[in-house]
């Protein structure tokens, strides 16, 4: 039942010793998810001790070299452990281009399947769904078009109380109905729901915005989620900098969190010429408190909670 | 006067935690090149404190992607970091429509020329040569066109004896001429050069073979070099493998370099399901005693000699 994300690359355009180019790991309940993949990230996968094999949908945001230079890279070595399952890239539609480049030169392709999704930019954009969640793509404010990535658990049926299910003697057939929230109802006698189950867990979210210019049209995209990554790759004084390059503040990171009313806000994708990064955390949680500078190789999981209803 | 190699990356195909791909740095006489440039040549480069702002010169072997997905990124990091003095890429010819393809998705040329220079791959071939040095590339046989590289210091001249030079009051339009191996002759009064001059510092070479076959044909581009490097991805056991795949075990890497007569024999591109690298150099030693398996951040320096002559 996890929902767990592992930082690979928290630096910026320029990568670092400490901090890789931009990328992510996600576990969702076992569903293992790539979002954006910068040079090394094989590496990096490798390093944190991420299923890297089981990983089957890749989503590259943008195409700036550090949030892609490293996926042939990551799919020609699944290539050459063996891999035979298709997989599945979500990302703009020129970066098709670029892995069938790299294939031709090579003289092969690979000998597994890529399942090409071009990404849109104009609105929220359902990409991805199985009985557990959805994936939403929505459009950011970047130099070149560019994507944020949602992920989101379904609501989940409600937990029965195993005493009172036995000691009703309710059959089987009728469990689903009373998970979905029913009354059970049988020969006149009404036994309310609410005396069989108690309330499921609260549905788990994350949302990933990078790279982007502060833009407060996200808000209705991320509101709420347990979890938002923000990129700060300024600090407040260089913020004519950052919106020259299209990128944001450690401020600004914190006001979207704020607006948006997450739980907790990760910021990263760090310019090099910052050695500390304490001061973006600083920084945002002047305006919002539940703030953490990543690292790479920071993990980050959303517990689960009883939902009030 | 340094010749000094530093291994940037050990590993083979599959990169791991330790062995990154293929990448070297070498320094001759404050000279930079890059050989290779596997994937996160670039952090390698920062770890080890390689000078990677002054390389003007880039030679990739062959277009497996272990030895150039590092290219991309390395070379927009020139970029971001202000470059404007052009670059030399020696590379097999494909690797420009690579570099064509990723620049016209991000929508804009580098702000630096890349000076491409395609190889060859019948005989040898001068690539490079300056004052002090002559860089050649040479086939070698792998599963697509490859090529190994000789790094070649020009003949130096005799050195002056300061205080014979001051003695003979030999004049300063002659000193070329004696430094050249001539006598000092004037007046019907000769000065035999021996007199005047010792012996130079013998040329130092380094030779690069990497991926390869175990093949007797390039013996005569490598006779005599100072230090050799040969790829030497497999153990005896697996030679049915290492023909398979085009490659070479430990114990063909250290044939080579015994019929060559080398001084010293790095091996390295060691397969990802070898733990422990050692095995690799004992295997080589049997046959040439002067042989080291590298890791990843290991130095090699060719000191300078007097010649015979």
């Amino acid at each position: 039942m996890k929902f767990k994300l592992t930082i690979l690359g928290s630096g910026g355009a320029i990568p670092t010793v400490q901090k890789k180019p931009t990328s992510q790991f996600l576990n969702v309940q076992e569903r293992y998810f790539l979002i954006d993949c910068g040079e090394g990230t094989q590496i990096q996968l490798r390093k944190y001790a991420c299923k890297f094999q089981k990983i089957d949908n890749i989503f590259i945001s943008h195409l700036h070299g550090d949030h892609y230079l490293g996926l042939i890279g990551f799919l020609s070595s699944l290539n050459l452990l063996g891999r035979n399952r298709p997989i599945n890239v979500y990302a703009p539609e020129k970066l098709k281009k670029i892995l069938d480049v790299h294939q031709e030169v090579n003289g092969r392709s690979f000998d597994y399947e890529i399942v090409f999704h071009p990404l849109t930019f104009n609105d929220i954009a359902l990409l991805y769904e199985d009985t557990l969640l959805k994936i939403f793509s929505f459009p950011v404010l970047h130099s070149v078009s560019t994507c944020g990535f949602l992920f989101k658990e379904k609501k989940r049926p409600r937990n029965l109380i195993k005493e009172k299910i036995s000691q009703y003697k309710i059959p089987v057939s009728k469990l689903n109905s009373i998970k979905l929230g029913n009354d059970f109802i049988e020969n006149e006698i009404v036994i309310k729901n609410s005396e069989l189950t108690i309330s499921p867990y609260k549905e788990r979210s994350y949302a990933y915005c990078a790279d982007t210019l502060y833009d407060e049209k996200i808000l209705k995209y991320i509101k709420n989620v347990d979890l938002l990554y923000h990129e700060a790759t300024f600090l407040s004084p260089m913020l004519n900098r950052a919106k020259s390059t299209k990128h944001s503040t450690a401020e600004q990171a914190a006001l979207i969190a704020k607006k948006a009313m997450v739980d907790k806000l990760l910021i990263g994708h760090f310019s090099s010429r910052y050695k500390d990064i304490k001061l973006f955390e600083s920084e945002a949680k002047n305006i919002f408190e539940p703030t953490v500078a990543v690292s790479d190789g920071d993990q980050f999981e959303i517990p689960l909670k009883q939902s009030n209803t």
